[in-house]
């Protein structure tokens, strides 16, 4: 070999480099549709999108980058290493990407466009016939997607695993139902024992001090601003990677607790991004392993830290600072009910953390019908109705609060609902752990010194990357396989008197 | 020919459009620079953007680019038809892009990037010294692009008509040294002779007030915000196309004006954008001609316009509601006295209109020199001063507020400065003519009118994209060749008493 060559894994880098200048260029297009885009300016930014999402699949399964797999694959470096895990993952998204045929892509990202602005219509319309058709037509698409992917007899399963490597539904279905009847028990139990919250208590609270609040929040918590930003969106969410995180939230003057809330998780999810190993950005070393990982991070810091009484002990002072006005009459019990109250509504996102694992269930359980072929999309709004009843307690007045409220069926987002519950449960059992390895945890956060917390998921969590998969992850961070024990432990915990 | 095959000029508006889409993403990634980009973000955004300009380069010069050329100059359409002006433009710029190596295109962008943030370093720091090698680096790229050009004999000429096609530095040279004394001579006399203007006055305007009325101000401008925005910067300026403009400006409590007008100079640019063919934009036909005529809506509309009596004639008494408290001991003279207030000030943004154009003359002077050879880098500080002395009068205390002020530099933008001196003339010989196209037009912005200026300025420069060069366009719009009359003209009745 001439010695200029270069070596087999520096050319596999590169090309992945290439293809990640791509993924987070197309990324920064979308954070900005969402953020900044001029309402008659749609257009544009969905042929701009179209065109990078098209370059950056072409670039990934590009001859090259098959070349540079080939190459790695015939070295057979010891398993384990960083350069035989990358090549083992990198292939497997490869292989993946390689299996859906060009035109079924665009062909995929055109109905989801078309689906989306139809469900946004349905939604707004309370019409959900409208919608159907092309609910069909997505479902279709994802069956037919794992079909080309091999899933053909089990086809949920493949849109678990995208979402959370190495799950699939038999193994979701176990924890959720190992946690059901105890949820369902504790929820009903702490709806009725529970003090009566004062929500009309916050209101008026200026949002530019609400802003300079959740910075301040967000920066003790660990959240690098140099490399990131906090903005503002309709609906709260974080982008980017390490490089350059931007997460949003939104302000309402009359439910500020939200807002916070909002901003915290967003920084749970942020504080993972900025953790992952930079230097690997372009490989999956320094990408998140999935989404239910991710949404464990987000939760712990949302629930299990900033919900707590050794959170608001350090910053109680300051907020009752900002905002001594609107705070006058609100007592510190109040307040911490506010924080930590639990109501049934039909709403997902405008759920509590102990009832909104029921209306994952509930989802999962729609999910897999549909799936199964034992549900049709004519029967769903129907389907939805009975199941909401039966799990969460109430029936939607109608499908805008029903089965059209959520975005992710619109893009053809199966298999994502799960991680919001499996999140839950890994954010508790990490909990448990961390307690146990650093016993003055509480007491740092009373002091407002949240180091020693982000400290250990870096070191457990972070900076492992994509090397393992979910459960594995889990198990090596907290020695057990993931359980639904530490959460119900956890509500039981936080909601039932004598409150902790 | 098969009936299916497309005729020769949808292909080349295709491959064009895609160019479009490139050029547009790339814009977007340098506006979140300038806007959004977390300050240790920018080793990522600077690779986003080579990668991006190199795929926009590629597109460009790509065979099916050169084969639907090829096919649309074997038709031979009557020269001046569309079809006949895009395919020369395109042709040229064509020619232009293909005689830039690759590598010699990805190489540029980077260095610029990083050359950004070492002037941006530099400046801080009052450190000329730190930046000196990165300038060193850029004007050589600038001649080695020159020397690939065919400008090898007259380097600064080809950056000139980059800027403002068909000019060169001995056209500018001519119509600057008709300005230089006539100029001089009236800056001394009105300095001598104004009454004093109170900027102290204008004090702690708050900026959410001084938000509000510049988006009043703009959008009665005739600004459309359903395909734009305005944000904040630290130098304000104006990015996008028709189809998603934006700009931006500063707000300084205690310099209204300032932000202000910034506002209004950029809304100029972004009528400019936003009046040009949106069918055509990814078209020369739907591009500004040059950065002449762009400077001349600015200006028109920040000087003609904005420091005009019928301009606050009707925006006077929305100011003073919006700042009764600032503006209580501000009488009408003295308002007029601070929005035209001249004086010598070493910073170029901070001129007035009048010296503002002796600055550009320094600047000139001194790109000349660097691309003859007859300056080097390492003297420009030393050169400056002298010069700034001999030309503007005074001489900076240091490199921050004498050669590091501007930006230009940094990016590689040499030639970029006269446009701003030719687009004073432009407005200024825009203006008399469309007075007298229109003699109600001040007593339509009295009322609040502005819609008639705009289009005319629509109808004679902003529909016509790049189909004149930047002398022709001004000739059939105002009927004269360019000349610095009519801006000595409108200096002399604006500045010299009695005011008018």
């Amino acid at each position: 070999m001439p010695s200029a060559a270069k070596d087999p894994y520096s050319s596999l880098r590169e090309e992945l480099y290439r293809v990640y200048l791509l993924k987070t260029t197309l990324g920064l297009l979308d954070w900005d549709q969402q953020v900044n885009l001029p309402r008659n300016s749609a257009d544009l930014r969905s042929e701009q999108s179209s065109l990078l999402a098209a370059l950056h699949h072409d670039a990934f399964t590009s001859r090259r980058v098959e070349k540079a797999l080939d190459a790695m694959e015939s070295i057979n470096s010891p398993s384990g290493n960083d350069q035989s895990v990358v090549t083992r993952l990198v292939r497997r998204d490869f292989d993946r990407a390689k299996r859906l045929p060009r035109k079924f892509v665009s062909e995929k990202t055109e109905h989801q466009s078309r689906s989306y602005h139809a469900w946004a219509m349905a939604r707004e319309n309370d019409d959900f016939a409208y919608f159907a058709p092309y609910l069909e037509k997505t479902l279709e698409l994802a069956k037919e997607e794992s079909a080309l992917q091999g899933f053909d007899r089990n086809p949920y399963d493949y849109h678990i695993d995208i979402h959370d490597p190495g799950l699939n539904a038999e193994k979701v279905e176990s924890l959720f139902s190992a946690l059901k009847a105890p949820l369902t028990e504790l929820v009903g139990l702490l709806i009725d024992s529970q003090a009566e919250s004062k929500p009309e208590l916050f209101r008026g609270f200026p949002v530019s001090h609400q802003e300079r609040f959740a910075l301040l929040v967000t920066e003790k918590m660990g959240f690098d601003y140099s490399r990131g930003r906090l903005d503002r969106s309709v609906h709260p969410f974080c982008a980017g990677d390490g490089s350059d995180t931007r997460m949003t939230t939104r302000f309402d003057p009359d439910n500020p607790l939200d807002s916070l809330f909002s901003a915290v998780h967003e920084t749970g999810h942020g504080l993972y991004s900025q953790g992952l190993p930079r230097d690997e950005a372009a490989t999956p070393l320094g990408e998140a392993v999935g989404m239910a990982v991710h949404e464990s991070q987000s939760r712990l810091w949302e629930n299990q830290v900033a919900r707590g009484r050794a959170f608001w002990r350090h910053f109680a002072p300051v907020y009752y600072k900002y905002f001594h006005e609107q705070l006058r009459s609100v007592s510190d019990d109040d307040f911490y009910l506010a924080v930590n109250h639990v109501s049934i509504n039909p709403i997902r996102v405008d759920s509590d953390e102990a009832t909104y694992n029921l209306h994952i269930m509930l989802r999962f359980e729609l999910e897999k019908a549909l799936f199964d072929g034992q549900l049709s999309v004519r029967d769903l709004p129907g389907e939805w109705n009975r199941l909401c009843l039966s799990i969460i307690g109430l029936e939607p007045k109608n499908d805008t609060e029903g089965v059209l409220q959520d975005i992710h069926w619109s893009g053809g987002a199966f298999g994502y609902f799960p991680s919001y519950a499996l999140g839950n449960m890994i954010a508790a059992q990490l909990w448990y752990r961390v307690i146990e390895d650093i016993p003055a945890l509480e007491s740092n956060f009373a002091e407002g010194d949240f180091a020693p917390l982000l400290d250990w998921l870096r070191k457990n969590i972070h900076r492992h990357g994509r090397r393992y998969d979910t459960e594995e992850l889990v198990k090596r961070a907290t020695g057990k396989a993931i359980s639904p024990e530490p959460l119900l432990r956890y509500l039981r915990e936080r909601y039932l008197p004598p409150y902790t």
